[in-house]
């Protein structure tokens, strides 16, 4: 077992890395817990939840509104918890993400943590104190920022999970690898079999290594406002693509990467070579690199993009692999620059 | 003009005393602003807001809830609000409530700072972050910490409030000098003219004082996990006696300190004399000190107070004037009281 300390303006948030769910009631200090997971979630690993309440919401991003939210405000309610009390989503992103927005904002904040079960929610969605619903379309226009209090991740837990999720949460390893860690990369590329099969000692090295990327970059800006922007680093694009495409997070993520890698090369920070070598990881793990986009329609997306500041897009561009910056680009330059960044390379 | 700071841990909140409304575009720094009002307050003062986007609630608690933030945040979104925005809250604490909340949970918290228009909120509302919205009849249930940037006090604003309203102010100002400023306590005796004409300079002596009361307890404490509880001296029966009797807030907290006084005496903290004090002024300034309760929904209705842990109360005794001490006292314990409470002293 790992663990890594992510220190928050709101307290310190404890990583555990490769412990047992088994652990959550040490974790919340015997207090009284609520547990909020989702259906397939609490199918597959219903029998090893603490003994406690449990709230089951709905599957998908469809579930992730404020009417869900409310929901669980008059469960809270109904199980008559307070301050003393803790709550715990056990689930994916968008678990995590409704857990800790619910707990957030009941009795202006309970204390809470999570149980991450995919890839994805380890290596991301989980940690670094993001949390919030999505709202009339937009994703995770409303929420806070504030730390869970611990985070466990027990690797056991991802054997159930197909696929298509597993390449979900590699996006995000891969991303973390392009922004702040090279050897990662290099990592990524040696040890394919042993990733895809879930092989937990070579997982928890992956996820612990994307994890102290992550952790370094949120402990210098919790609240978004400079360097936490390079966790965005194929996001401008992949949001705007998961919105009109309907891909998967990861896979439009995956196409959002590329695209920046090639704005990162028309501004000499990137090599053609070093942009092949991200392509063909990506396809490696079997993540798509290009898609037949509506320029329109993900130029619209991005201008509603949260990052936004008037008429400029904080874009983050790699400067070589393992290293990022963060610039200020005009709308319009990349309403211009579009098809060059779909398809020429 | 003075001005007091008060440090949380999102960041310093700056409190100016005696500044003047048109001050707003500067301390918002040139950002675009949204404000958020209600309609009295706007027919009284708005043609002195600053030019910007005005969004108008209805006034009343029952404009305090989640539905009233979800049209907000529908009118953020029509205003294309992004992080470089400021929303600023000009109105009562209930305006301020709502605004600090949903300034605090769009985007993930955007800037914001309140012009508090009512002397409630000017000693008490606006100042110390907390935030938030009634839920199924529960004050504030859901709600967060997070501190303005800046709340301008500007006293003018004041001369039109009711006198029912200005009584509210004043039992706020009463608690915290008993909690913890025996010299704001001479003054109140001695100025009553001159405070209930809204005199300025009088006003800017009992709110700063009053303030200093408040944010030195909330800098030590902002999140309520112990000295923070002082502050809800009052408040305890205060609550259930305004839910229950549909009392005005400071009406209510009257009658909530006399009973909390007489807890203080019954545990040997407070001497008769004190208790007759405490009477006495609150009568002067024509606040209630006794009210027919029914004693089971008000006991229930503490039951149900958000600073309850397990069967607990956290309550806030006085330990002479101008001092205080948090205990926990049995819920059970407060019932049996309760008749002694009310009636005799």
């Amino acid at each position: 077992m790992r663990s890594i300390e992510l220190q928050g303006a709101g307290g310190t948030s404890l990583i555990a890395l490769g412990l047992p769910i088994s652990s959550v009631p040490d974790l919340c200090q015997g207090k009284k817990i609520a547990v909020i997971t989702d259906g397939n979630v609490y199918g597959f690993h219903g029998d090893r939840f603490p003994e406690c309440s449990t709230i089951k919401i709905g599957t998908g991003e469809k579930e992730k509104t404020l009417d869900t939210v409310h929901r669980i405000y008059e469960t809270f309610l109904s199980l008559e918890l307070d301050r003393s009390s803790f709550v715990v989503g056990i689930g994916g992103g968008i678990v995590c993400d409704i857990a800790g927005f619910a707990a957030s904002t009941y009795l202006r904040g309970l204390p809470f943590g999570f149980v991450p079960t995919t890839l994805l929610s380890q290596v991301d969605a989980s940690v670094g104190g993001k949390n919030g619903v999505n709202f009339q379309g937009y994703k995770n226009l409303i929420g806070t920022f504030n730390q869970p209090q611990f985070v466990l991740c027990d690797f056991r837990l991802l054997r159930t999970l197909p696929k298509a999720e597993v390449k979900n949460g590699l996006a995000e390893v891969i991303k973390h690898a392009l922004i702040g860690d090279r050897d990662l990369l290099s990592l990524l590329e040696k040890e394919r079999e042993n990733i895809l099969s879930l092989q937990e000692d070579t997982i928890e090295e992956i996820v612990h290594s994307s994890l102290e990327v992550k952790v370094d970059i949120v402990s210098r800006d919790e609240k978004e406002g400079g360097e936490r922007r390079k966790l965005n680093f194929g996001h401008t694009f992949g949001h705007a693509i998961e919105k009109t495409m309907g891909l998967s997070h990861g896979e439009a993520v995956s196409i959002g990467m590329v695209m920046e890698a090639r704005l990162s090369m028309s501004k000499g920070l990137l090599t053609v070579h070093d942009v092949h070598r991200i392509k063909d990881m990506l396809k490696e793990y079997g993540l798509p690199t290009a898609a037949a986009l509506d320029r329109e329609s993900v130029i619209d997306a991005v201008g509603k993009d949260k990052k936004r500041e008037n008429q400029d897009i904080h874009c983050v561009l790699l400067d070589g692999i393992g290293a990022s910056r963060i610039e200020r680009v005009k709308l319009q330059e990349l309403a211009e620059a579009f098809d060059d960044l779909c398809e020429h390379c």
